[in-house]
């Protein structure tokens, strides 16, 4: 079987995950461990817990579990003390106090979720995402930056504080793939915050591995305003020291108009400007129109289809 | 296999319960719906659930998982808005929302944690406890009276508020047990609550099983200070209209001096005052000494001893 590794962290794995969790192969999901947002963040905060989000995600995509249970897992509570955190981060936390490791948690919660393939922090120290911006400016958490409007406008310097051993086992994977797939998602707050852990863009460039990028659909306002494919590239190449991709996959599908006018506030749509052998330009938003229980409904959310983007991945697989 | 019906809430309910999990028969645990202290008290004022602590207990109690799993629901956090919380409730709390029902809440649950038995709360009806005493002054609530010094100078009534339909399958499971436990635990706060259900103690005299009543080792003070084993029974008699038990369990053994003096701020030892052929007079404390990697320690808990109690309704069982 083929040892296909996806990295990355939040939505964009989800969608990668779950697609390829039905194929014959053998599944590792490396995970950002930037977050401090939302559930994550308070949970990080009180009780001093590494952060469960991104890795509850992956587990639930790679579950073989019921429907009911992957709902439980992301079930958020709505009222209280407990408003707004996700069962399934609280299980997450409970077990990294009661096993006294993360790594045990993520283990055991793959137990109780059955899950198909392994899930695998990138490092297992506390850390922070920080950002210098040219105005020297600083961005203080993975939250802020996701929320920040002035990236665009150019940063000096983004990193992990402290710097950051990896989790061996991270490393052994990428090693030891035969695929390497980075992204979708976001690019400051999911993808490049793997890449600034000791040792992991090493990794990457000395791999006999293939590697995939898959470039997001949509520019975050002010963060990525007007990039093109090439300058997701481009900026993922800084932290890696060298353009290790063989191929690039993206979207060659124009959303309806009135969804891109809806998106008009969060982003624009991102631009295809390389041609190269690399580059598989694909429909990854399947159909336009979708039918549910016999309404002719239109695609509401831009974004990748897990069926389209898993085709176009085995495809590579199947060539390798 | 003997059908045997555990009924009761929290603690006592746990010992009874783990003790006999481990002998071949089919056991059902019947659990009072009046908790709202704590963690459960927060969930069912901020979610509006059903309260999770005793059936969670119960759950754990006859569960096949692994020791961290069980660890791992009875696990409280420590800090913030998640403060008290244990992990098992959030989950059967959870369960409950995304499964629209308390009982599927249960199924899932046990499930879950391979459970050997049934867990069936007593009522699916949301209740509250009270208790009006002798002087009027309405105490509200499972958590206040269990905390209510006041008990004794007599109550006039306790009842459940609304007055609720029974769990059919509670009743069902009386009508066809071969054995009834009632108790041990908190006379007003975990045994009467059954009783106050309807159709509870119409079911407990027609059914044929056998009724086994294990009495109390200690009085809460305030509460039943100074009440014997015919105090006890008495009591609950009043709720069942008529003196139902065939066997009466008692302990027989004396906890060391010291350790009386270390409860007597919570209440004193329960003597027996019966003799009659139904009473059943044992050591269900166990050793008074205990040995623990090396060292001899006397026991610090006057409580019950697990695996002395279920030897002899084991023995009852037997003599079915």
């Amino acid at each position: 079987m083929k040892k296909v590794v996806v990295m990355g962290g939040g939505t964009g794995n989800f969608t990668v995950l779950r697609g390829l969790k039905n194929h014959p192969l053998e599944l590792s999901a490396i995970v950002s461990m930037a977050d401090d947002g939302g559930s994550t963040g308070i949970l990080r905060d009180e009780l001093g817990v590494l952060p469960p989000g991104d890795v509850r995600q992956c587990l639930v995509a790679l579950s073989d579990s019921s429907r009911m249970m992957r709902s439980l897992m992301n079930y958020r509570f709505e009222n209280g003390g407990l408003g707004g955190h996700s069962l399934g981060n609280l299980i997450l936390s409970a077990l990294e106090k009661v096993t006294g490791s993360f790594e045990r948690a993520v283990e055991e919660m793959g137990r109780i979720l059955y899950i198909k393939g392994k899930v695998i922090p990138v490092t297992m120290h506390q850390v922070r995402l920080k950002m210098i911006l040219k105005d020297r400016k600083v961005l203080e958490g993975e939250k802020e930056i996701y929320l920040s409007h002035e990236i665009d406008k150019g940063y000096s310097k983004i990193y992990l504080e402290p710097f950051p051993k990896p989790n061996p086992q991270a490393l052994s994977e990428v090693m030891n793939a035969d695929l390497v797939v980075l992204g979708p998602g976001g690019l400051h707050t999911s993808i490049i915050p793997n890449l600034l852990v000791e040792g992991v863009g090493d990794a990457l460039t000395k791999t006999q591995a293939k590697k995939v990028f898959i470039c997001n659909l949509m520019n975050r306002k002010g963060q990525t305003t007007g990039y093109k494919v090439s300058d997701y590239l481009n900026e993922i190449v800084r932290y890696l020291g060298k353009d290790v991709f063989d191929y690039i996959l993206v979207n060659n599908q124009i959303p309806d108009q009135a969804l891109i006018e809806k998106y008009a506030e969060e982003g624009d749509l991102v631009k295809n400007d390389l041609s190269d052998s690399r580059v598989i330009s694909a429909n990854l938003l399947g159909e336009l129109t979708e039918v549910k229980k016999g309404d002719i409904m239109k695609r509401s959310l831009i974004r990748h289809n897990s069926k389209q983007v898993t085709k176009e991945i085995i495809n590579i697989v199947d060539h390798l």
